[in-house]
């Protein structure tokens, strides 16, 4: 990975170790932007947030046209730390702003790791500058390696679309790995691209993104206090400036939700402990949101998540999880299909598994070649509409267990 | 578990194997009546209840006041089966009715096992006859045990007050292990007790006890197709009717509700894979509803449950849970408390870990002590208002991804 792959004209990128993980593995990433870009983000929902997102809310409500880049730390969440880690998130923020010389109010900040435990500060203001001195346009694996906590590997995603003739390229970077079940927001992810877009604009456009890609996904049903996606946009691209809705605006926001998808799906299969990568299809609801309601309750149901774990075809256990969903559901219009996924051994083909609420008469052998493969595909209608909805999930194993009985230790 | 510990006066009850479990083991138990039972039920709120399940509840909303007993079985759920498996609820209802010489419409039916899979209805009726012979004032004890699944040992309670210068008994069974998040209704449950009271009155005062009980339990969010509990009271007490509120119904209800929560609480102990014991109480908040809210959210949160599972102090997963629970929390004025629970090895104390939002300075090991201990107390203290509860939880172990990886086979 020290190709140009994932280069966007005038971003660089770089992760270093800091210190702060005792293993002394990479734990602070800087991308920058050699132009003041537009930003957009979204924020978690949860109730506590973390100090770095009660910092970059404020900064993006005042500043989201002339962003440098954002400081991004991994092993420590700055999260449920009071005051003293409000003054700490500035003070990443500052040491960046210093190193890049841009001025004030000019960078966001991001942190995953540990709740409830302080900034090492002092080991990461000495460390930016240095940091700063590595920035290549080409740091994109190691700066995705730098934010890894249980992830496994770096997530990293790229496209190149045309806009109004000219080339636009957009790259993305996000960890995951546990607490993933994003509400309006998502783990940490910054996606850059080199694309015109008016600041409100872009945020509608990652918001748009967002909704069928990181909010589309859950490991374990638990929204962290950290969850971000920035989005940078530095206009170098060349195309006239997009503002609104249309053919350009349409394109864009294609290429974004692709992109975030690729790094939404990559969250998944890396999830803690996970064996199986699921797509839950919901369809024939009463609207989407009943749909997206049923699809999110399997995905979050522990006994069906050990099901998947197991290779076991319970189906009874994916209804169960559609009745308890608070959705309107007639038992006798409900029909369940279960298959292979894209990356399944074989093509086995679709195989239904439930007829108007009853079980068919499937030979148990051709239900479980299905669920036996590395990823499954179930698909649920319910007669009732034309909701719908695809959530991503994977399922809940022996490892999930002991990484987080342990994860502090 | 011979001697007579829980008989009630004009109760029997009897364990017996009808071949339905391939190990052979207990699978068939009655619990009757000699003279008519007022009857009271709660029942599962999913959307896909069982066939027994709906046979219940026709069968209250006409029969309250001559019921002379119940069928159940366990091993299969008689769930998803569609008219074949209403037919086979009444086919065990009426194998029981006609053995009793009952007359019709005069028990009730319930199943627990896996979904999907027709009754062997049979084996069940050639069953019944015999098994009516056995019926015995102390066949409680066999009758537990017929009904468990993954249970790992029949759960009994019994309770007597004094109501109007009588001696009131109350005796209950139940099973769990799994598939155990009640939603206004639980897991198979019978009590019965020999208090003479109205028809409405017992219904309110079953749903009363449940809800301080049953009610608040969790062991890994996902509700039940098959969830009852039934309640028959034949009277024999001697006693003044109790109708509606007063001294005799707050005793009753008082009984029945230490009963129910013992019952309760056992199926949390026996929880599928638990290794610990749990009770999170939140208080100080909006109000009961959020409360409860915040504390079913901890209880249902994987990585909570985890952390539980490997001893680990890790507070930022229950305050990260109460922020994502939807209800109002001002993280300034949240505190967290910690200590071991009554069956504790040693009077540890409690320890708080959170002030104000922030970590107080504790020692890590005195967290890790409490953490440590097989039956935890957690107290998070919101200072928003006086709204409280109680939810009592398990752990989320190895063995609970073992036993549910692989329940089928």
């Amino acid at each position: 990975m020290t190709d140009l792959h994932y280069a966007v004209p005038g971003f660089d990128a770089v992760g270093v170790s800091a210190g702060i993980k005792p293993s002394g593995a990479l734990d602070l990433a800087l991308v920058t932007s050699r132009t003041p870009c537009r930003a957009a983000a979204v924020f978690t929902q949860n109730a506590f947030p973390a100090a770095p997102v009660l910092y970059d809310k404020r900064l993006l409500s005042f500043n989201a046209e002339a962003i440098h880049g954002v400081v991004i730390n991994s092993g420590c969440a700055n999260a449920c730390t009071g005051i003293v880690g409000d003054a700490n998130a500035r003070l990443m923020a500052e040491a960046l702003e210093q190193a890049l010389e841009t001025g004030d109010q000019a960078v966001f900040v991001m942190s995953t790791g540990v709740i409830g435990v302080q900034l090492p500060i002092e080991k990461l203001a000495a460390a930016i500058p240095p940091a700063v001195d590595q920035l290549h346009p080409n740091g994109w694996p190691d700066a995705a390696t730098a934010i890894m906590t249980t992830d496994t590997r770096p997530k990293l995603a790229t496209r190149q679309v045309e806009i109004d003739g000219a080339t636009v390229t957009l790259t993305g970077m996000a960890k995951g790995a546990g607490m993933i079940h994003p509400d309006m927001a998502t783990m940490l992810s910054v996606i850059v691209t080199d694309a015109l877009v008016a600041p409100a604009t872009l945020q509608d456009a990652l918001a748009d993104a967002v909704r069928y890609s990181f909010n589309r996904i859950s490991i374990d049903g638990d929204t962290s206090t950290n969850d971000t996606v920035l989005l940078l946009a530095n206009g170098a691209a060349g195309h006239a400036e997009i503002r609104g809705p249309g053919d350009a605006y349409a394109a864009f926001v294609r290429a974004l939700t692709e992109l975030s998808r690729e790094l939404a799906q990559a969250i998944v299969r890396d999830g803690e402990g996970a064996t199986k990568f699921v797509a839950v299809h919901v369809h024939g609801a009463q609207d989407d949101a009943d749909a997206h309601r049923a699809a999110n309750t399997i995905a979050t149901s522990p006994l069906v998540k050990t099901a998947f774990f197991g290779s076991d075809a319970n189906w009874g256990r994916l209804l169960a999880a559609v009745g308890r969903a608070g959705i309107r559901v007639v038992p006798e219009r409900c029909d369940l299909y279960v298959d292979g996924g894209p990356a399944a051994s074989e093509k086995l083909g679709e195989l239904q598994l439930v007829a108007a609420g009853q079980p068919t008469d499937y030979a148990e052998a051709d239900a479980a070649a299905r669920f036996a493969q590395p990823e499954i595909d179930v698909r649920i209608e319910l007669g009732l509409g034309t909701g719908s909805a695809t959530v991503w999930t994977s399922d809940l194993s022996h490892d999930y267990v002991t990484i987080n009985g342990d994860y502090r230790t």
